[in-house]
């Protein structure tokens, strides 16, 4: 059966949590953690559910870039897209005229990932499987159909993705079976966020650990005497054998970062995540030098933009943790090249989470890492946020600080309509009260 | 006198040169140049004209990024921006919610670029001058109190960049006159297009070298043969002493560049151009290493994002030639850090341009670079493309291959607003009848 692509419907849906200052960070004061939601209908009456998350103005610009890339989906059939993946991604990323203004970056890319998650989507619920289940069961040589290897070809070949995925066959439905059963490992960001106060911060430690939580991060980088005090805080809280991580969100420049993070070794972090400018590999290889002999690794991922960088993160050593994003790079596609680049450099994949639905995307494809490329659960584990979770119809479910894998077909992003009617910016009831509040406050 | 900015308005114009096959490339084969173009009110009546440069489909997310920006402009003088333009240069750059879907790079870099250039009209033409002059005339402090250092410290302080314009200081007045006399040297890019006949390129090249013209760019990379064909055309019409330069617009993995450009290496060219994915600094490095030995260099720099970028490009020696673009990066602020740091590491700046109005601005910033930054010709000459120069109030004055120092105040990129109007998309008159066509072949 064909299913033609008959309408792609794009909103923007903003979610107010700067209020409460959940998600604040050294460079993010007041996010209001916002999704741009992608519809994509088909004659035969089946939906695929997409979205990329943004952090509130400017996720106008994205749902206008959704709405341009549409004009090369509809039409097509989902046969036609996934019997030439990745042609279809080519044909989004390197459209003769779009392209000029990424290429394959920021705005156009936020986009192109927005829609190639609602195909996703699509392609798993027309499969009936969850997408890690539809991931777990493909031919290699499909699988590699949907990569896009320009651009890193001298990093990775066809061939050596090929042979990574049929040696990942060994023993794969054990690694299924351990994943149905115990889940994959997480680490909460929930207790630390830069706007909390240190008694919020000890009461959301003292709740985790008792739910289990053995894998803590904390935001720094604003101020460094108030890093110092509650990193002690937090480890003093978790003890010597839990693993605290800490996270800078790009404050720093490259000598900054080593004299910073060198301050703050004493609380024993496992990684310091993004010390500087996403774009700066160099920069991070450096970081990386310094820190080594501190036993202090360098994370960083969820703002880089594809796979380009993340093979040269790779080339240089600039990082030991490779954090994917379900919706920073193009989907599915691209985060399969860079799964296989980091199993060929031999670099754990950590991925990034929290945000609106990255939770529930993101753990199809650290399932799938897991059971079919890695094969390691050493020094791994994914990102949760406790937060934003029940506007989703299948929320994921932690179960002693574990995901387990999603069981619903798709990708796991279809919103409640109620929630995305009731937050749709900037005319949805939420919005329409906090304008009136401000309104009167003038 | 204090300026109040009381509006920003953004037009998306488009041109239909894809008919023409003008700017055609290896990677845009069908480009309709097109810009977003800014115009900044004043409660003076003074207005300050920018533009980002487009090619087609796409510019009406600019459009809608420059709008969302705008919010941050408006309501601000010029004198308070100019006062703290490193502040507001973060302020735009920095805006703790809009920079996710960047940062610094992509639809929102172009949409930063297209409203800073209209400030830096806006305060060239408050001064009376163009703005090359407002540059070589700035005390050095000023000067870099406009710059953002934040991530290339590690390569370029505060005191060094200071310390480069003080000794630019030397023999300023004399490089200045001699610039008013003879120009700045261009090289010409309208000659050879990968969409032109064989007929067009000998015709185009003949005119061109008795207009004076002495530097030629080809472009390649769609058709190995069709390369070697042209280039030795084109070789053989110019002569050995004239220069030829190479651009393959990103179209080669890195291995591929190697092997195609070495087999392209008896024409003889100063410089292959973009041979590969912009943002992949080792990739060039790599290319660089491997194409020295046959005395090519290589040139980049028209799609690389920002500051961070060029900085690694430099450090990592993956350029010998550094293409500024006037709308890629965030406009003045930002070129003068690259152009700065270029001079550190002794790589000559060749400035991309065409487009629309990328000539007519980019000119001022490699005047002022040779007279108070490189004081080099060597090696050095400016892009150029010879269209759409008839739409603007001033445009470039060209005499014997070289720019001429533009006179009038501000920064060249005001455009006929007749011509606005007939070529805005999809309103004007040009893009009417066109759709008209379009709808009778259907």
């Amino acid at each position: 059966m064909v299913q033609e692509i008959t309408e792609v419907t794009v909103r923007d849906v903003r979610f107010p949590t700067s209020l409460e200052q959940h998600g604040s960070d050294a460079m993010h004061t007041d996010p209001d953690y916002s999704v741009a939601y992608v519809v994509i209908h088909t004659d035969t009456g089946e939906k695929g559910f997409g979205l990329t998350f943004t952090v509130g103005r400017g996720t106008e610009i994205v749902v206008c870039a959704v709405q341009a890339l549409s004009t090369l989906v509809v039409g097509k059939s989902l046969q036609e897209i996934v019997g030439d993946f990745r042609g279809f991604y080519r044909l989004l990323t390197s459209d003769g005229q779009m392209r000029w203004i990424g290429p394959e970056k920021g705005v156009i890319q936020l986009a192109t990932a927005a829609i190639l998650n609602a195909v996703w989507d699509l392609w798993a619920r027309t499969e009936g499987k969850p997408l890690w289940k539809l991931l777990v069961d493909m031919d290699p040589e499909q699988m590699v159909s949907c990569i896009d290897f320009r651009y890193i070809s001298d990093a990775l070949t066809e061939q050596e993705a090929l042979d990574i995925l049929v040696k990942g066959r060994e023993g794969k439905a054990e690694r299924e079976a351990q994943m149905l059963q115990d889940g994959y490992p997480a680490y909460t960001t929930s207790c630390a966020w830069i706007g909390f106060s240190d008694q919020q911060l000890t009461q959301l430690c003292s709740e985790a650990l008792s739910s289990g939580w053995s894998r803590f991060k904390v935001k720094v980088g604003a101020n460094l005497e108030d890093d110092r005090r509650r990193c002690a805080l937090v480890r003093k809280m978790i003890g010597p054998d839990n693993t605290l991580m800490m996270d800078a969100n790009q404050r720093w420049d490259v000598g900054e970062a080593v004299r910073w993070v060198s301050s703050l070794a004493e609380f024993k972090p496992l990684w310091i995540e993004e010390p500087t400018s996403p774009d700066d590999v160099l920069g991070h290889a450096a970081i990386s030098k310094a820190l080594a002999p501190l036993g202090i690794g360098v994370a960083t991922g969820e703002q880089c933009h594809n796979r380009v960088m993340f093979k040269q993160f790779l080339q240089a050593s600039a990082l030991q943790f490779v954090q994917i994003d379900s919706c920073r790079v193009g989907s599915v596609n691209e985060n399969l090249a860079v799964m296989l680049m980091a199993h060929k450099f031999q670099v754990p994949v950590c991925p990034h989470a929290g945000g609106v639905g990255l939770c529930e995307l993101v753990q199809h494809l650290i399932l799938f890492d897991y059971i079919c490329v890695s094969t390691d659960l050493n020094n791994r584990m994914c990102e949760y946020v406790d937060h934003l979770h029940e506007h989703f119809t299948c929320p994921v479910v932690i179960h002693n600080a574990h995901y387990l894998p999603p069981k619903a077909p798709g990708y796991s992003c279809e919103m409640l309509e109620a929630s995305v009617q009731k937050y749709q910016f900037p005319d949805g009831e939420v919005w329409r009260k906090i304008q009136a509040e401000e309104q009167e406050s003038t």
